[in-house]
């Protein structure tokens, strides 16, 4: 495929690219030579519009025919073929097999939303009507769901595919209804083209107006203004860091009208190992606690980042190993210049912590790569420094040793929300277990027994969300079929004609 | 019952109601002697307190004793007899009738709220795991709900019972296990009171923390900013203006952390009159009209504002009819002397609108009375006029007479978001009426069809919610049995073993 370098604006290629922005090649770190066009604000204009135009035809189409796009996007993502996967790569540093497996899975969401239009979007609730009812009598009531209009979805830098232009958002969106504006990420446009280029081909083929979706390119704060505060814009997704999803949340609150803006900002994922886990278990816990965490650098969005464990006979054998084995991790490249500058100062700051102790760092590598980090602390410091509690995007990880058990649930207070935390526990640890269980519970939005929290499951039971920062929308998920209902509200039809009726709801 | 004129801070009457406000009697126009105190920062701080310190008990306490609690507070406010209802009506200027209605509806949702929990207040999802599943094996995963926390509840107007103090919010948050701060709405302070004596002898009873319900009074308002902006409260639930709602909005937009603003604001509930309808049943169609637009003096959610009709043949009958029906209608008292001046204001303003007709008021009464008024114009004229589609509180209605269909499709795009429509039509007048259905389904949270929009069912198929003034969430319902998911939030258990599971989510 040719890369354009343009926009995606209601099936038009769009935009003057010779003064734009490149992309920049994260392995080698070197800018890249194609040049993107940054979106106008007519582009931005003209893609919202097409996108409301086309809602109102969208909206109503059968549930299948949202279906078959969906399975249409998934097909036309696999014909791209290799130059997808070596252009994610490029861009991003992931290695090829990492970027395969995110494709299987950016596929594999594509298709529970298509199986689930097809099995019927949503469970019909019906009220029958009771005329002799007294004093009033009862009427005919059902509650269905419609989309919210235009979807406004902002790419993530950490999942080129799965959280990006075909990713969980536009695919939950496009599922519920709604046409989606994207607004690619601008450490990887090539990627986002080529997706934008298969989804294009998807709308052709399953003939959908190209109006629904649209990809606008950009580096300016502007674009993404523009996109949210928008009045037809009816919803927002965003997958990032706290400070520009807090920067999009207050663009939002200025509106006339309130939007949804779902959010995912932020999470540091706290892992709780019990006292007999630890006295049993404690080389195995250390090792795949920083296996782990080098899962991707560390970039993602469940990576382990702080480790409560108590001080008993076993911490030196676990510190140690996890010591260890962090000194023997190879540096790595990381997303983008920016995100390493940020994790080289964050891990800087950590070690002038006083209190805070450096026990190991990976290997060294190139200005641009991650060396893993391992620090370690008690309560009291990471009490007093607000540092301590935010989330490092990148390999590095806090052992917070406590006292005794009654440390442990100190800290569990101090916690802001998370998507995760881990509870690492023997069968003789239960009591314990339930003790921290009932506390942790309300400050993540998935709590794990006794396996890692990387590794995103999509499925209908999945939450990926939780308390703020973790999510912005604490009543949601952006993985899995729930997902949906991010893009979709009631709507009571009350004694209307069968004709007048969503398929779902006819008796 | 004594009125202690006290706020109800977790358990314990509070308060110096020596140089508090006072109740207004609406009936007599005159204020009344009992002396409110204005709650204090430091009250609303340790209700706010007492609230989360009760959370952590209540938040797990088996479904079924949230459900006793419920229904003893229903017995409680049976037990108040005659004294709320005579209460209620002297504060409201609500005859005894209507609150008698009132009260039982608000029973009724205590005990629906109270069945849904003894029937399993949320439906499990389990994902069970494969450990054989390549390349990675599927973990167990189970979908439930947790609380969210601290609630915020403000009292409308218009329902001292249904929408006030264990009104719907109170019950759906009571119901989800958060424990509620209660703003009483300043226009039926006493009714409050009475309503928190019979919750606070519940929380006795059913042996349930007193922290779990206060009740704080006062007309400043610092005490609802107080309430929206501390950090404790998770959730607000209001039902109001949308001049006030939007300031508390704005309040709630300055916090750290966003949380879920469930305001109910406004709504003309549009009537669309279809051809053949008005061809036969022109009379019967404009009484029905009327009767909905003065129930309750106009002050109800779902009062039918905005009637669009084609100006066909029997168009001046409709008027007429519509004319002399509201001609005939006795004035009523209004719910406090604030919102009798707004809504004389309102009628004063249209009056001076060009090309908008004041084609009858209701008879005059005093000062503090609703004079009901039908207004006509034309599309254009409603195009122009913002002030045409706002909500009028009160028993004022517009006809917007439109040339022909084409034009009623126009004026439902001119339309804000609504609680309800109703399209009345007879079975030939079917392809319009599904061009008008598909059309204003956007625009509402509930589509009526031949039905009037006043009486809203409580039941599990209920949405009272809808596009933007209706709500500020507009995923949400603040009516029927949904309306629990509002203060409840999904988590996911992770191979989790048996013992930390919840009830529900147990094999």
């Amino acid at each position: 495929m040719t890369i354009t370098g343009k926009n995606l604006i209601a099936g038009q290629w769009s935009g003057e690219t010779q003064n734009g922005f490149v992309a920049f090649n994260a392995i080698e770190n070197t800018p890249m030579t194609t040049q993107f066009a940054d979106a106008t604000k007519a582009e931005i204009d003209n893609a919202i519009l097409a996108a409301q135009n086309a809602s109102s035809i969208y909206s109503q189409l059968p549930a299948v025919r949202r279906a078959t796009f969906l399975r249409t996007i998934s097909e036309q993502i696999l014909e791209l073929g290799d130059e997808l996967v070596e252009t994610a790569c490029a861009e991003t540093g992931l290695p090829a097999m990492r970027i395969q497996g995110e494709r299987g899975r950016t596929i594999g969401q594509l298709n529970l939303f298509a199986d689930l239009l097809e099995k019927g979007e949503y469970k019909a609730v019906i009220d029958l009507a009771d005329p002799e009812r007294a004093p009033l009598p009862k009427p005919e009531t059902r509650l269905g769901y419609l989309p919210l209009g235009v979807v406004g979805v902002f790419a993530a830098s950490n999942f080129p595919l799965a959280f990006s232009t075909a990713g969980g958002d536009t695919a939950s969106a496009l599922a519920a209804g709604c046409p989606v504006v994207m607004k690619a990420h601008a450490a990887h446009p090539a990627t986002a083209e080529l997706i934008a280029q298969a989804i294009l081909k998807a709308m052709n083929l399953a003939d959908i107006d190209t109006g629904v979706f649209s990809l606008v390119q950009g580096k300016s704060y502007d674009i993404s203004s523009q996109i949210v505060t928008h009045p037809l814009v009816k919803a927002v997704g965003f997958t990032g860091s706290e400070r520009v999803g807090m920067i999009l949340q207050q663009q939002i609150n200025q509106r006339a009208e309130p939007i949804p803006f779902y959010g995912e900002l932020g999470s540091v994922n706290p892992q709780f190992i019990l006292a007999n886990k630890l006295k049993n278990d404690a080389k195995e816990i250390a090792s795949g606690l920083v296996a782990s965490l080098m899962m991707g650098q560390g970039q993602f969005c469940t990576s382990p980042g702080v480790w409560f464990v108590v001080d008993a006979e076993q911490y030196s054998q676990f510190a140690e190993t996890a010591a260890a084995d962090i000194a023997q991790t190879q540096a790595g490249v990381m997303l983008t210049p920016g995100i390493a500058n940020s994790y080289k100062n964050a891990v800087n700051q950590w070690q002038n912590i006083e209190g805070v102790e450096l026990l190991a760092q990976g290997q060294a590598g190139l200005e641009h790569f991650c060396q893993a980090a391992l620090f370690s602390t008690d309560l009291a410091t990471f009490a007093n420094n607000a540092l301590l509690q935010e989330e490092v995007f990148g390999a590095s990880a806090l052992i917070v040793k406590c006292a005794d058990f009654n440390e442990m649930m100190q800290g569990i207070a101090l916690l802001k929300g998370n998507l995760t935390a881990s509870i690492h526990a023997l069968e003789s640890d239960i009591e314990d277990a339930k003790t921290v269980a009932n506390v942790a519970a309300h400050k993540v939005g998935r709590l794990i027994y006794n396996q890692m929290p990387t590794g995103v499951e999509v499925c209908a039971s999945m939450n990926h969300g939780g308390p703020f920062p973790a999510s912005t929308n604490i009543r949601t998920t952006s993985v899995g079929s729930e997902a949906i209902k991010r893009f979709q509200r009631p709507i009571c039809y009350q004694n209307m004609p069968s004709e007048l009726l969503p398929e779902l709801l006819k008796s």
